[in-house]
């Protein structure tokens, strides 16, 4: 079974704009680590997949952290004499200082300063900031904002509660045929940013829609959390299931229009690694890869030493290295539907890649099968090898019980989808079988090919 | 004793000569993979060297195969109304599609094109075209021969018998001190074919020739084979012993004027592979190394999952990416003595390095011994190293039991060659032993440090 | 504890100059492999470190090797019939064949002419020669003063000794809390040169010094010895101690110009490896890494089977390719006051890495401990990294018992004393712990992350 074939059937280009218009839903409710743009997030999210809602009381510990205060805000505004709204947030939740306290005073421009922030280089956008930890308050606004601000006094007011509430994420659980688990996660915190933030969103919760509806070997949980403390609750909840997580994916910035990267587990050649190289490489142009660091997303918890979980981030545009990133221009331009469909139709070929993963055994392992008395060989000599051909010489040379069809892919250099479509043919013609043994082990097999040894072979020295 | 010092004494320029008449007596024949064609061919081998048949029946199985029927042919031609010959078998066997049923009939060009073939972008050479396995007829032209073809009727004759006999093949064996073997395999099934088959039987047939006057630590074995189903049929009859082969060379196409190709036996890194590794790097120019896949010639088989053989194939041009690959233009003016004799000579020099791949002990292994009283070091300080100083003291700081002349060669990036000489040189002066233990273990230690360990050493970094 | 910091806080520019001081004070005297030259100069390095000296009676039989007999020198000169020296001497000790035995006697030019040697490419300067194991004697000078001579009779005199008499050798022991050895070797036996020789013994009686007033975690052992007799002399003697000696330098050519280079020890990948070109690459400008070989200096001996011990080789130019080497133009002018410091102060960085590469534990291995509120966080959201917390979540993520700091420093791109103060910084803060276990298998843990595979990984490919 291809999830990847099914997908292509049932999805036409309507798809990218269903994820845009969900996007577009999103991206008024200003989000937090807590609070009820958060819920109303994941209610939104509800409507469309079983997503299973946990609540942490404020002070709960979790690990090394303590889950905070909730934080709500209702209105925020700068206001000079002349009675305008400065920096309002009804017209961008972005205004605001994410998790500033509440504050209700008159103060004169040079008392307010400290606590507005602006980015002087674009100064027609508005940065997004944060202080979580840290109890504060503050505004950000356009460089060019500031820069009118004339002397004089000001109302500020930020009508926002911080005070002892809830943590809240959502989780959602399809059951596959094991207990071995497909991780999926992505952050539910940020306000109106869209790439960083509902592009990951949006395509987690159609992924969780299509899934729903196949037959799966794994089991495929989603976690839309808030960022950090988030990932720390629920492996904190989790602590012995998690090694339940075979295979990860942290998506995010998943929207735009740069091509692919994949930032490697820990682990660095895991085979959701390999997976995600092969499809990239032979999905997607240009793909970048870079290597496991401990600063990122949540990646950082899953891959923390204590879990070690093979769990990778995909994304388009690199968070930090792009100049939308963290402030207004993340909005619903900067991604596309397109972009947010390519991004589904990937995740979706990764876990056709894990899903199919097994290892075969060839039943003539002494020389070739006749393969032309099957039909499955080029019937008259002298021409030139079609791609299918030696797709199938590879499986029949490989299958000998230590590769697996992406050890076969990884050495043969064809794309892991022609390897299985002529395992799927030699399997019906009778000529491999499924490696029999555990089928744990069948999809743990210390890869004698490891993406390492392929790399030197390519390099095609002895 | 080095084979390659006695074959340089004992062969002139004349040799390529040799090989070239040889080719040229052996081209007019029509082979195929059985019949009379092929067992001359045989025969021919037999009167210079000893070469023992086999036979099997038609119908013998051999494993997912079945020998197929004895295919003779004495005549086949077309001939229009004006009663001329074309695509005449006299004139050049490869007008018939090899394997052609017997036809004689009368027929209208359009019933005839379908039987046809042709190179439309070569119109002046005939196409090599078979039908083994599915009963079929057919003749290969030159694409103009086929153009000038007028409407109209015409005669139709292949004078061929398809019926029960025989499959045949060649196999010569020298005994050498060990019952381990080197298998030299070629194909000896097309019909006039020079750089694609002849290039091959010729080369190995003198190597045999060689090689029975010498004092050999391996046995070698030269398979003399229809391709595909003989080297199927040797290994189905020779399961067991199959093992013996520790090293393997599959010859072909190794008389033109292309550089040397090789490619990787399955096992990439066997000790033929790096054999051949060296000597193609010290003694010929711009080498290229090719992957092992599943497709190309007999390597397939010996490589196949059940036996995993160490046997590489050793090219000049690489089949079917030159444009003279099976078609008449492979003639005996695209091969060339001095190029048949370079493939010979690089042949002995292969054997050379596998026969004298041994362990060697340093009996002063506690700091340099004083190589300076007994002759071997520069007698006054300040010059630059001599290379023959340098390989005496990469084989005393290597000849710690766990490396073999070839390790220190990859080590040291001198020629085997040199290495071999020092170490002869350092044995003759008592310094070093002949590692003692099984010899079978000398020489097939797990050497510790394999090629792609040298590849990255050859990068220096630590 | 940084030896590095504790050196920069010590030492000034004056440094350089002190070192070539020294150098100028040991210039002129006569060394060689034994004799009052060699034991003058161990003397005046005595002045300022603790060696102990080691005489070694000519017939001492060491491993393949015998102690030669002892030669002095007083005085030699070529007298033409006008009666001036020529190849004076007095002038320069270089004049004379190192190891010439006495001669004193009235020849022709072309009687002279075969003991004379010159260096024709470089008509000025005078060649350093030496015949240590096959008596003879003869005269080095210019090109141009030998083109000079004319044809008659000369006086040749020779006013040496070779008679029964020492090897010797000094040792300088620095115990630390182990008895686990650094070995620092350099030769002594060097007339009248400055980069080869005289920047090795200034630079490591210097370091000497600077250690002896620090707690040290290795114990140092400081070698100045005659080169190749000198180190077998010493090996034959301390056979079974030399295991202790867990990482050496061979220091030699490190007071010239040229950028820095280092010649691995024989097993490429030891920890003194690692340690160098952490230091090279991170304080250096463009260094460069060269293989083992069994040609050299002393780490020759060190690195041959019997003993292989983990000794490199660390230069600036390397011996043999630049054109001053063993000449006369290798003299004061040719070694630099900054040079020479900057080499020591390399050393004491390659040491401050082995005195500090241990193995951490996290002891919140389970997702991040909260850095934010130890201060180790920046308190704001959205800005760029910054190095320091960077370093400090590498750290916390590979310490998980198998990483020591070097491998986080080789993983993380990050310099090694960076990774070092974050872990001192997580340490202070009660993050870390020192992992407990074995001392001895904190500091040789068999690193998962070797520098092959961690070369592997830049490559960034899964």
């Amino acid at each position: 079974m291809s999830l990847l074939k099914d997908f292509d059937q049932k999805h036409s280009a309507a798809l990218g704009h269903e994820l845009h218009r969900f996007a577009r839903e999103l991206y008024p409710i200003c989000r937090s680590i807590t609070g009820d743009g958060l819920r109303r997030t994941l209610a939104m999210i509800q409507d469309r997949i079983p997503v299973q809602l946990a609540e942490l009381p404020t002070g709960t510990p979790v690990f090394d952290w303590t889950v905070p205060k909730e934080w709500n805000i209702h209105d925020a505004f700068i206001k000079p004499a002349d009675g305008r709204r400065v920096a309002d947030f009804q017209k961008s939740n972005l205004h605001v200082l994410n998790y500033s306290i509440p504050v209700h005073a008159k103060m004169l421009l040079h008392e307010l300063k400290p606590h507005l922030f602006t980015i002087p280089e674009k100064p027609d956008w508005i940065p997004y900031r944060t202080s979580y930890y840290k109890e504060d308050w503050g505004f950000c606004l356009s460089h060019n904002q500031m820069l009118a601000l004339e002397e004089g006094q000001y109302e500020v007011c930020i009508d926002s509660t911080l005070a002892p509430g809830h943590l809240t994420y959502g989780e959602c659980y399809l059951p596959g045929r094991r207990t071995d688990e497909v991780l999926i996660s992505c952050h539910a915190c940020h306000p109106s940013l869209a790439n960083d933030n509902l592009s990951g969103l949006t395509v987690a919760t159609h992924l969780a829609q299509f899934l729903s509806g196949q037959d799966l070997h794994y089991s495929y949980r989603f976690l839309f959390i808030p960022g950090t403390i988030g990932a720390i609750a629920w492996l904190a909840r989790n602590q012995s299931n998690a090694q339940r997580v075979r295979h990860g994916l942290v998506l995010t910035c998943i929207g735009d229009a740069g091509r692919f990267h994949y930032k490697k587990s820990r682990r660095g050649n895991a085979e959701i690694d390999r997976a995600v190289f092969d499809v990239l490489n032979h999905h997607t142009e240009l793909p970048e890869f870079l290597e496991f660091s401990p600063y990122g997303y949540d990646e950082r918890q899953y891959c923390s030493p204590g879990f070690n979980l093979p769990v990778g981030c995909l994304m388009r545009s690199v968070w930090g290295s792009f100049p939308e990133y963290h402030t207004s221009a993340d909005n619903l331009d900067f991604i596309q539907p397109a972009r947010l469909a390519e991004s589904l139709r990937v995740c979706v070929a990764i876990f056709d890649v894990l899903e199919n993963n097994r290892c075969y055994r060839n039943l003539n392992p002494y020389c070739e099968p006749q393969l032309g008395k099957r039909g499955l060989y080029r019937p008259t000599g002298g021409e030139a090898i079609r791609a299918e051909l030696n797709a199938r010489l590879w499986v029949l040379n490989l299958s000998d019980g230590e590769h697996t069809l992406l050890d076969i892919a990884e050495r043969s250099l064809l794309p892991f989808s022609a390897i299985r479509d002529a395992a799927d043919l030699l399997f019906q013609s009778g000529l491999v079988a499924v490696f029999s043994g555990e089928d744990k082990d069948t999809k743990t097999s210390p890869h004698s090919t490891s993406a390492a040894a392929i790399g030197a072979a390519r390099r095609s020295r002895p």
